[in-house]
């Protein structure tokens, strides 16, 4: 079967014609704003990374500015426009004409923009994209400047980053003269898709697919600027072209392999070029390292990379818990891959992945309070993993406030004559069909703590359009309603199509049968063998030592237990728990054995009480594990 | 309570009083004497092993010398003596004595006897305790010199390695001028009470408690001599001190650390020296590792050091199935320390944890042909790590081959009116009681297949004395005959007491109830959570691929499932193996998914086949568990 040409068919909402006002998020976006803006910006003015714009650092003075500042602070910028754009803050907003007037003043006059190599290194420009950042970088600013763009209108950064993204073309390419180079950290290749997008300047596609196709052709760049270095090739890295994802042509890849966030940007990248380029190789490619992530190298929390040592990832099935790093970046990595899938495919497994990093390994990286961070999202520990203000790699707070702050990009997609509504979120979005029609359409849910649905449409006339509803992979049963009439509609690739002429006052009602699950994982995950983990909707479990009186590490569920879940209004701002009856092993038995027989291993009832696995280490700290043995 | 002072109660019988008859040993002493001997040699010879005592390496020349050789080829001539001293064979001792004679005449004029120091760094000579392995060579020539003695009687080797020992003597030493300086891998201690025990000469008793009291005292001298050096202290070693165990005094020591092997033999040292001391402290200190080691560093096969970072130990309870390091080096180190610890305390615990390590985790590393070996021993495997002829670092084939042909030392204990009977292996044993009584005492049994095993005492003359059978740990229920009537003897540490006259002709019968045993570990063990390991008497059992043609390591044993003992003859020599009815997933269910909800992870039903662990990796590759989910 030839492909089919790809194409972007559902492009997501602007943020500003969502409004999210939801009992599990809203509180979330508030923290956001109020704490996690300001405690980012408070970090990067007292580490020097703001200050760094003034380009007035001297040899000997501390701190000394690091190659991946401007990164952390520009994805702050960027979080810091999102937020503006849908809570408007006159302080917020100076705040920000501040800085960038700042950032755009650290601009040379080649265009070139980045602190460490105008201040620090001078000399080394260019001299080793392989493991500077420098490139990632400028894809940090270019974000940026996309952001405060939309957010107030104002051009001063996205001018900025436009000379600075036309110096870049001027420098890099396939034509004479140019360097044929591509930065070890992925970031600049989507970068330059959202500024074509809000420029229409086809130079930055064009530039963005330069950078993508030339990855991992050979003779590799980083080993000729080693070789310019006088340095053997590529010799600081063991995994080598591996862990940047640049050891064949990206069309040629089939396995996830390295540095799991440098993977999920490049993917994004591939995802979004597919669409704009109509290219079905890239989509394609896309295809096989989604199958070979999602069926082999994926925790059920959405965290991915299992390995500290490359930050990434190892081989198929090899999914450690109590030592997973899933790095928070990572995740949110995964979100963003899988929105941008969605875009091409409106395929519900995409919305599945989307919402499971979402709601579970992506915000178990910042605290309930907004203002300490994960890293690493382990699935197991013994009360040793906690969050923490600040990082000296800072790249995960200033992703998730970044993330947290776009939550209305991911939850509608709108196509030439389709509304799709991926996630369940309470609020409302306002859009406009192509003849003209407004179309409002709102959300009623306590998703996801409870599985019910209720959807208002409101065309500002009667007007036929598709309405597609995806269904969760994780619900077995569910029910719909049009107008209080049971109906059953076709499901197209796990959405429930609605084509009809909607009217002003039309409701939808979903109900999504939401019972806590036991999951289990292929059997070869040999962490996981013989384990279960909990799962109700599409939040994943945990047991935390603080709600328990025995080490949550040795608790075995039998298979016949009851589980019940109910809403704990007081617990953590409000959660919905699952309880039941567990085993505990009797502890004066273990005393003096390291092994017995398995019929003289007495257990004792235990309660168990599980909280969603985001919510983890917002209390005392504890043992805390996701997979329970089972019996 | 003040601690007794230690003392060796029950020593070892000499090799040649213990003749061995045995179903189980019987072959795997003939294949080690027959297969192993000869084919260490002529790897060691192929090597240049046997030709670097010839003292006539030259720069350029490969292969190059290598500072751990000499061990190698000693533990040869070890293993090599003591298959003489039970299976006379006038070639081997012809060969013996030609070796013998080329290794002596390496020693040098001052006693130094070290083939890489003489020729390929002499310069290096004492330089470096820490990493070259020097005193650690020289331990093993001990060893080598008194096993040479003990079984031909010739003083060649003896005679060397005594002024090779006096000379270390002279040059360490805590006396004005000498160095204080010990071993990175210990050895020589246990060696030089090998030594001492030989000769009676009390200088190597002092020599060996000196290395073993020096260890670990500030300064240390590891960091002393890398500064004489010009080097960085200890930089070489990140586990640093505790690698080698030297982080402090080792009567101070209370946690098992670092490389297992180098822990296994110094132990072992300490345990001798605290019975030929009388020093409770040493003792003290042994008892305190043990409960560290066997209460949460122990496979169950026996396999100790988890890790391949340092050969050796981490936290404890960290014990994973797959990357099991388990060197088959450091299984045997844990028999030669218990069998020690059993001298001074005819403890039933120590004889466990020997036969532990005998019938699982050491002799898994050599093939059924005894010529292919492991230097790892894990519990889990994908059908990839295989025995092989040799390795760069030979350590383990050579380990083995002394081991297995010293097998007849482990099997009984004699004290001052007491003979104990560790471990039980058809056979006889021949000694002489204080009184001059001529005691024969023999076995019949199928031990480990069948726990039935009769004892025939005849003493030349009726006799009083105690005999101590033990009671193995892994038997429930047990009944013991004398002379055909039921009795009850008291139990002291795990020994049945028999204390009459005895006369010839007495026979016991003991009747070891040997079921299959689901064995279960200590739940802070999460590799083994959820999951159950099969055990028959002191057997541990593994699934291998190619009995079955499902995935091994995708079984699932119900807690319900009969599991059946029988005996195969034609199985590799004849094996009992272990059947029943287990479940294996659907394959079909996981071909795209990597998550499911566990009450659709249907099952079907599969016979299952275990055979010993030790046995595994004897017929074609595939899976191989040890750790079985339950359900």
């Amino acid at each position: 079967m030839k492909p089919n040409r790809p194409s972007i068919t559902h492009r997501p909402l602007p943020l500003t014609a969502v409004n999210i006002e939801d009992e599990f998020w809203g509180p979330r976006l508030r923290v956001n704003s109020t704490r996690t803006v300001p405690a980012i910006y408070r970090h990067c003015k007292e580490t020097g990374h703001v200050g760094a714009f003034a380009l007035d650092w001297k040899p000997g003075v501390e701190p000394k500015p690091h190659f991946f500042w401007d990164s952390d602070f520009a994805k702050w910028i960027e979080g810091a426009c999102y937020s503006l754009a849908t809570h408007p803050n006159p302080e917020l907003e100076a705040l920000l004409d501040e800085v960038v007037k700042s950032v755009v003043s650290a601009q040379q006059p080649d265009g070139y923009l980045n602190t460490y190599f105008t201040v620090v290194e001078p000399e080394k420009r260019w001299s080793n994209l392989r493991d500077y950042h420098e490139l990632y970088c400028a894809g940090h600013l270019i974000e940026a400047g996309v952001a405060y763009f939309q957010a107030t209108g104002k051009r001063t950064l996205l001018d900025a980053v436009c000379r600075y993204a036309d110096y870049i073309g001027e420098t890099f390419g396939v034509e004479p003269g140019k360097r044929r180079g591509y930065c070890g950290h992925e970031e600049i290749e989507l970068a330059l898709i959202k500024l074509y997008r809000a420029t229409h300047n086809e130079r930055y596609l064009r530039l963005s697919e330069y950078f993508v196709r030339e990855r991992g052709r050979q003779p590799y760049y980083f080993d000729l600027e080693a070789e310019a270095r006088g340095e053997p090739p590529d010799m600081n890295h063991a995994g080598r072209y591996e862990y940047c994802q640049a050891h064949r042509p990206v069309v040629e890849q089939t396995e996830v392999v390295g540095h799991a966030v440098r993977a999920m940007y490049l993917y994004s990248a591939m995802a979004d070029l597919a669409g704009e380029l109509g290219d079905p190789a890239l989509l394609s490619a896309c295809e096989k390292l989604w199958d070979d992530l999602c069926l082999k190298k994926l925790y059920i929390t959405g965290g991915i990379g299992p390995s500290s040592h490359n930050e990434g990832f190892t081989r198929g099935f090899d999914l450690p818990n109590d030592t997973a790093y899933a790095e928070t970046c990572a995740a949110i990595g995964l979100a963003l891959w899988n929105h941008r899938l969605l875009q091409l495919d409106c395929n519900s497994r995409y919305a599945d992945m989307l919402e499971k990093a979402l709601y579970n390994g992506a915000i178990s990286g910042v605290s309930l309070d907004g203002e300490r961070f994960f890293y690493t999202n382990p699935l197991a520990g013994n009360g040793d993993h906690h969050r923490v203000p600040w990082f000296g790699c800072a790249c995960c707070p200033t992703n998730i406030v970044r993330f947290v702050a776009s939550l209305g990009n991911f939850i509608y997609g709108q196509g030439a004559d389709s509304l799709a509504v991926h996630l369940y979120v309470q609020g409302a979005a306002q859009t406009s069909l192509a003849d003209g029609t407004e179309v409002r359409l709102s959300q009623q849910t306590r998703y996801p703590w409870e599985g019910r649905v209720r959807i208002s449409i409101d065309p500002s006339r009667p007007a036929e359009f598709c309405l597609r509803l995806r269904i969760p992979g994780w619900c077995r049963q569910y029910g719909i309603k049009l107008n209080g009439e049971q109906i059953q509609p076709p499901v197209e690739k796990g959405y429930a199509i609605l084509r009809r002429q909607w009217k002003p006052g039309d409701t939808i009602e979903l109900d999504f049968q939401m019972p806590v699950e036991r999951m289990a994982a292929h059997p070869n995950v040999s962490s996981d063998q013989g384990r279960v983990a909990l799962q109700r909707g599409p939040l994943v479990y945990c047991l935390e030592g603080v709600d328990h009186d025995v080490n949550v590490r040795h608790l075995i569920l039998p298979d016949t237990a009851k589980l019940e879940a109910h809403f704990e209004p007081e617990l953590l701002g409000g959660m919905v728990v699952i309880e039941g009856e567990a085993a505990a092993p009797r502890d004066e038995l273990w005393n003096s054995l390291l092994y017995t027989r398995s019929d003289q291993a007495a257990t004792r009832p235990v309660r168990l009480k599980a909280i969603p696995y985001f919510a983890w280490d917002n209390r005392a700290a504890g043992e805390m594990t996701v997979w329970l043995p089972r019996s």
